[in-house]
């Protein structure tokens, strides 16, 4: 661990193994390069200009993000291809309009509705995707509804200023199944869904559509990424304990832990106190081995932080204090003052909590 | 509603009710006067200038805040006298000495190590409580270990810049309470706990300890405070859906929802996707009439907004999307870029997620 640079937290921090984010992003670039499919990650999970950066060394040129002030932040970092990965919202109409007139923007629709009224505010042309259900069940349109996508493609092509450019997905469901095997088949399965969508949007005269999927489990198990033409992984370039407990990453593919301090020990019930609760890591939890947690649980060494075994886990949250269920072996070892590191259940949350609070392990080896 | 003020909402944004706060503040207060115990309201729930001012117009000198940055903030609005109910975070030693230097600050202590270390770096005589555990099993010395609670006692009394004020429990087992009259009862019987703790010391030969007691269940129900010297509750000023699902406030009562656009909508589900997620009102949930719930539902109406019966509920939330369940009656009237509201599980976390987006409704009797 750079004791320097860990020693100076005071509160609940972010801390970032550069080597092994740049390690993920390395993999992941290279296995759509390597199928000729354009890499527009999704930026939500960092939310970070300088993670952005490395993202940009590696080729990256289109981006995803999920809400406009997202959008704002990376088109000023200077960003000029960003999808916005959420249903358009009418009432931020201003603000939409203006980044559509500064970069190259691209929206989702899911109904006539919504094209109609975005076609009314934007000045500048601007490429529109139909948001397509394939099994989620959050947003889009269920894709065996042709007709209903079709009357919204339609009112797309038939608007001044929206281009249609594709067809999007996000198989989200993937983060519910229950085997490695079961996610490489609901991603293949989303894929054939979206494929399906595209041939009968053909059969009706509309041609030439994109296809544009990519969820972190589909994404980076699956050899083959599938006849689509871009993906949108966010995760996968942190990881947390969710995905791990899935199967879909292995521990030391984690590069992102929340150093959190000390603040009281309880020895007849092995617990320790933590400054660091649900504003911080989100209540977000998993069930795992026999328990319901919210975070692994980690302590600093040499390299960074070694993640402690089951029996060490995020046992609860509330606002500011965390409880830590650890291990007999390990609890005498952590004193008060120290740092505890929690690998977070969901870490695209524990980044919004903390994105001001934010500290990188410098890859020294570059 | 005061349509000039939430027509501008473009995302996410917390609305506060003016006048129902006001009354809650009131009536919090007023008992508290009237059994002749201080007030010293928990601030982590509002985070408000404003409604600390508010605060202050009804006599309340004395406050709580869970961080020392909350500490540090509420400082520089004026106020003088703050306890921050959180066990000491060695790692912020410069930050709580300097407020130590500036206002009454009162620290948390519950080990002989914590007491001891504070000493060293503090250049100011501080308060300090010893935190005791009465049933809620998350902070404290438990309340049956004498011995234990002695000796960090004496380890205050014997530290040059500790006074030793009193002792403290928060019985936040009132929140996981099945019915009005347990929450009661836990309230009495955690004052019954904390005076024999007191009454243990006496014997020990340390006397005029105050006890600091405080959970909103407890102090909203209890005609009787207690033989208790000062009283914490914070969420009673806007209250939230967790409180109403266990019985302690009316709907009436519920003083925050937040204003969330409506960006789509399904028919075949009776779901509508809204701009307003996990990021915003975080995965507290509760189980109320048979469903695991995110939030109410209301919608807009001439006073403010009114909330949908049971059938109506936030069924789950990603990031930045959440989804309502809508009954079939109000479905048809609800359109996209119309807001919806939601009465947050957990208002104080909704509260830290949006303290930058925030409008009040103004009492307009007043």
């Amino acid at each position: 661990m750079e004791k320097h640079l860990t020693a100076g937290i005071k509160i609940p921090t972010l801390v970032l193994d550069e080597k092994i984010a740049k390690r993920n992003l390395k993999r992941m670039a290279e296995k759509a390069a390597a199928q000729d499919i354009r890499f527009r990650p999704h930026f939500k999970t960092h939310q970070s200009a300088e993670v952005g950066d490395w993202m940009r060394v590696n080729g990256v040129e289109h981006i995803t993000v999920s809400s406009v002030k997202m959008a704002q932040f990376f088109a000023d970092k200077g960003w000029h291809d960003i999808l916005i990965a959420f249903p358009i919202n009418l009432r931020e109409s201003t603000e939409i309009e203006q980044l559509a007139a500064e970069i190259e923007l691209s929206l989702l629709v899911e109904s006539v509705e919504s094209a109609k009224r975005l076609n009314d505010f934007l000045g500048s042309i601007t490429d529109v995707w139909i948001k397509i259900d394939t099994g989620m069940n959050r947003a889009g349109i269920w894709w065996e509804n042709i007709n209903e996508i079709f009357d919204v493609a339609k009112s797309v092509i038939s608007a001044d200023h929206l281009r249609l450019k594709g067809l999007l997905t996000h198989a989200g469901q993937t983060y519910h199944a229950s085997s490695i095997n079961e996610i490489m088949r609901m991603y293949s399965d989303s894929n054939s869904s979206i494929i399906s969508v595209r041939e009968s949007l053909q059969n009706h005269g509309i041609k030439e559509l994109e296809l544009s999927v990519g969820d972190t489990p589909g994404c980076w198990l699956s050899d083959d990424l599938g006849d689509v033409d871009e993906i949108r992984p966010g995760n996968f370039i942190f990881f947390d304990a969710m995905m791990h407990n899935l199967g879909v990453c292995l521990l030391e593919e984690i590069a992102v832990a929340v150093a959190c301090p000390v603040v009281a020990k309880h020895e007849s019930r092995n617990e320790v106190v933590i400054y660091g609760g649900a504003v911080h890591l989100s209540k977000e939890f998993i069930h795992h081995e026999g328990n319901t947690i919210y975070g692994y649980v980690a302590l600093n060494d040499d390299f960074g932080w070694r993640i402690l075994n089951s029996g060490n886990f995020v046992k609860s949250l509330s606002q500011e204090h965390g409880i830590i269920q650890v291990a007999s072996e390990h609890f005498s070892r952590i004193g008060i003052g120290d740092l505890i590191y929690v690998i977070p259940v969901h870490v695209c949350l524990a980044v919004d909590a903390l994105k001001r609070e934010y500290i990188i392990l410098p890859d020294n080896n570059q």
